[in-house]
């Protein structure tokens, strides 16, 4: 499903994001007091594909799906530790970046979104140092190249042993043809700042960079001789622990297993649906509005834990959202839509707002932010039909403004005697969720005129009808029950039918109006450059570098500049 | 040459840059008072290649190296003039874009590189704009499509005949397969501000947008009835004239022929020459002093006219890059290098500072950004070496800055009797020839510490050597004799055997630190997709939309989203 050349290990018949430090393979979590170690000791035999070892602490998607879950887990399951130490269990090297053999012998599809959620997965690092407090240390004693040194740039503090061979290599270029694939060229100007030139030459080198030029450079953080290390660690940590923003009350909430049944026409949970029509490569996505009201206060929210509906709800969406990305690749539209209570959603939302100082709510809106983004990003039509008994309101109102187009009913259908849909705002569509370029949608909506935004915000409350939210802006089309079934059909009949390249391409530029962050940049100019480079022949051709490294014959390259 | 299936016409041996209006096939320029008008009236025969014909307004590389002509001749020759009135002179079509059948048989570098000049030609209609005060008013009387409506978003200011029929439309989504090739998509949404989810819809429709909706949906500025067309044409453009900050003296400076010779190994201009080194895969830039100081006033800089150091010098480095990226495919490298008395050079930057509010300097040292702003997106390694005898100076040291690396020699040459090399810096390092990001090079440079770029420019007018020149971060490395020569060979022996496309994506990604304009997101992120998927074979393959178009077969499409 995930590869032409590559059958998943262990007969398994997708790609599961799901995991849990019990499961883990290729990490180990150790929580004392403030500072959590996250030790990497990769299974050689553990590959998610069949058909090569993970060597030398190098990875695939299952060793970065661990990364993920134990990088979420400590945000909700740990709010004590107030430091993360990312480190090797193994001898002599840290980490050696994504396997070369993998990265070969997979789709060029399968190659994309292999750094899509390995970017997503550093960004969340530096979110959990942003806004949660949890700040993350690493500590390269032996070799970090490639994607191993992209790691450590997603965290806040380098420490690089100085033994005369620890040493940082980006050797994309010069050994394989392609470019670093995990925001590592973007990182090292735009946040480590390391001057172009030494960065171009940095990037040219195989063997990487070690001792004093590293950190002259700004390529690390400090060096510390081996006799030394273990104590600037824990002085290091108890400095980063004493100066971080985490603010908890010590009970954290433990992400149980979704419960969740996936056959081959859907994924069923608790809340959201996902319905597949393969012949017309469309997923709808049904979000169910809360069944019952939220839970009168923090105390209670704790005892609800995992099953408190937002937290719930954005755990299964994203899920479905990783699911249909990477399993799911000849779908091309994600449809959503909601069904229930409009007045139980803002119920919720009025919880999320009025409780915002609470760790654990401050926890989830930022989940809710970064779910949010990662559908932004995902390379997929977004449409959001907005009908009768839906409850796009607040945060589910997100993904109306996320979307590529909406579209919203004006009255009622015949023979449907569920009320007219509405939309309605909360103070949650006006700042906890921006998009990566750090715009809100409303904002990246819009820029000709920033105060429809304003007027849009007096409307806060109000259940808008399809002619007020058309009138507002909010959604892309109004259609009265005449209309509605023909034009929707025309439009996702015809949306399907085009090159799903062209759309990546025009989505991606679209979808992200006006400024640039490091995030962005990473997501947009570094990533389309390295979709371009990761098909063209000089790397994945017969004789390009990918197919070629290990094999003693050495690559053989079109030399045309394009 | 420049393409694999493609020969040029007219039994051409390379593409020339240089024209000029008496040499037109595609264009007509009249001027009256303050207003131009440039009216594109494409000869169907008059391609670059064999093998197409340019029907209805199509533009290939052809005809828009006339374009670039004329909006350069209007700021250097036509100081009156205030405003360009952007036309078709054929009945019922505005322009067609890009022509497809030239597209279809391009090799993927002339693709590339053919958007790469169509965005700096509007680019610099929109500097033109904003620098000179020549603005730009497009009519649209009948069909603009594709790059045609992509080169009216280059301009101030669309009018649009409300005819029934006249329409803007951006088709290659649902038509052809590939992105909108001129920065469309970026504009559409950052300049016009047009709604990302109307975009969307515009984006995908063959048959364009037309009358009310394309203004309410800020697609084109304004609306005319046939009947009223021209005299609100002569009312804008008056209006636009009135407003425009345009101050000169009415004396324009004629843009006579470059001397040029070109043969196989090299390109001699008055002060430029290139050596090209077939097998080492490298072409030397050089750069000669001026062999005279500087005119006394400003009249004795427009009695040189187009012989003025400065102006002469930009327009040869200009036309060197243009003909080496298109000619030279399998050129790695572009070595820079200078010859002459600092002296006079620096001389040259004083005139050019102490004279800047004249309309002429103004002209000439937008013009040195714009030509420093091409080397900046040129897909070459670029490097420059500082040596005895060179002059890198003020204005000719932004070569050492926009260089990947430099190489500056300490001391002297083993038998070379000429001083030392020594960098000085001048007030024109220091703001007026901004990188397409809007930093200049010194401060891309220094983001790790922007006091850094003060410290530089504490050093203005000092003649420094290597050692000094790398303590100040000026330069990558400072090298003695005896590793010189060495060192330098080594580097460009490696770099020469890298991968072209993985240099050309880590370049793009190390050169451009930190903020994002709309121009550097059109070179950067929106180029990036585009690349990426004018060689997917859903675009480009025997069956993709590029080939098919117009067969009457449709394309077939991988319907894998990636």
């Amino acid at each position: 499903m995930a590869g032409e050349d590559r059958v998943l290990a262990n007969g398994a018949k997708f790609i599961d994001f799901q995991t849990d430090p019990s499961r883990y393979r290729h990490w180990k979590l150790d929580v004392a007091g403030d500072v959590a170690t996250l030790s990497m000791d990769v299974d050689e035999d553990g590959g998610l594909f069949e058909g090569y070892q993970l060597k030398l602490n190098s990875y695939d998607l299952g060793v970065d799906i661990e990364l993920a879950d134990a990088v979420q887990r400590l945000r909700f399951e740990h709010p004590d530790v107030k430091v993360v130490v990312l480190r090797s269990a193994k001898n002599r090297v840290f980490c050696a970046g994504a396997n070369i053999r993998m990265l070969a012998g997979a789709t060029h599809a399968h190659k994309v979104n292999f750094c899509k959620f390995t970017n997503e997965t550093r960004n969340g690092m530096e979110d959990s140092s942003e806004n949660s407090g949890q700040r993350y240390i690493t500590v390269v004693n032996g070799t970090a190249a490639g994607g191993g040194y992209e790691l450590a740039l997603a965290t806040d503090h380098i420490i690089l042993a100085d033994d005369g061979s620890s040493s940082v290599a980006l050797p994309e270029v010069p050994l394989l043809a392609v470019l670093p694939g995990t925001g590592g060229l973007t990182r090292v100007v735009d946040k480590r700042k390391v001057r172009r030139d030494h960065a171009d030459f940095f990037c040219t080198i195989e063997e990487g960079i070690k001792g004093k030029r590293a950190a002259q450079w700004r390529l690390v953080d400090e060096l510390a001789p081996n006799s030394k290390l273990e104590a600037r660690i824990s002085e290091r940590a108890k400095q980063f622990a004493e100066t971080s923003a985490r603010k908890t009350d010590g009970k954290g909430v433990a992400l149980t297993p979704l419960k969740r049944t996936v056959d081959d026409k859907s994924l069923r949970y608790g809340f959201v649906t996902v319905d597949i029509d393969r012949t017309a490569r469309i997923a709808t996505v049904s979000v169910q509005a809360p069944d019952k009201a939220p839970p009168s206060d923090i105390d209670g929210m704790i005892a609800q834990g995992a099953s408190f509906w937002p937290l719930q709800v954005a755990r299964e969406i994203d899920d479905a959202i990783l699911h249909l990305r990477i399993n799911e690749l000849e779908i091309a539209l994600l449809v959503f839509k909601s069904h229930g209570d409009p007045a139980q959603v803002l119920a919720y939302d009025a919880f999320l707002d009025a409780n915002k100082s609470h760790w654990l709510v401050n926890e989830i809106r930022h989940y809710w932010k970064r779910v949010l983004k990662r559908i932004d990003v995902t390379s997929r039509t977004l449409v959001t039909l907005v009908e009768p008994g839906s409850c796009f309101v607040g945060t589910l109102a997100e993904l109306v403004f996320a979307a590529d187009r909406s579209y919203m009913l004006i009255g009622s259908r015949e023979g449907d005697n569920r009320p007219p849909p509405a939309l309605q705002l909360t103070a949650l569509n006006f700042g906890p969720y921006p998009m990566s370029h750090g715009l809100t949608r409303l904002e990246s909506r819009f820029q000709a005129d920033p105060s429809d935004v304003e007027r849009a915000r007096g409307r806060i409350g109000e259940a808008l009808d399809a002619e007020q939210a058309e009138e507002l802006g909010l959604v892309t089309f109004a259609l009265d029950d005449i209309d509605w079934d023909d034009e929707i059909r025309v439009f996702l009949e015809e949306r399907a039918s085009f090159s799903p390249d062209s759309l990546t391409g025009m989505e991606a530029n679209l979808r992200f109006v006006g400024p640039e962050t490091m995030e962005s940049k990473i997501f947009a100019r570094l990533t389309a450059w390295q979709n371009w480079i990761f098909q063209r022949p000089n790397a994945v051709g017969e004789e390009g570098a990918l197919r070629r490294y290990g094999s003693g014959q050495k690559p053989k390259f079109d030399m045309t500049r394009v």
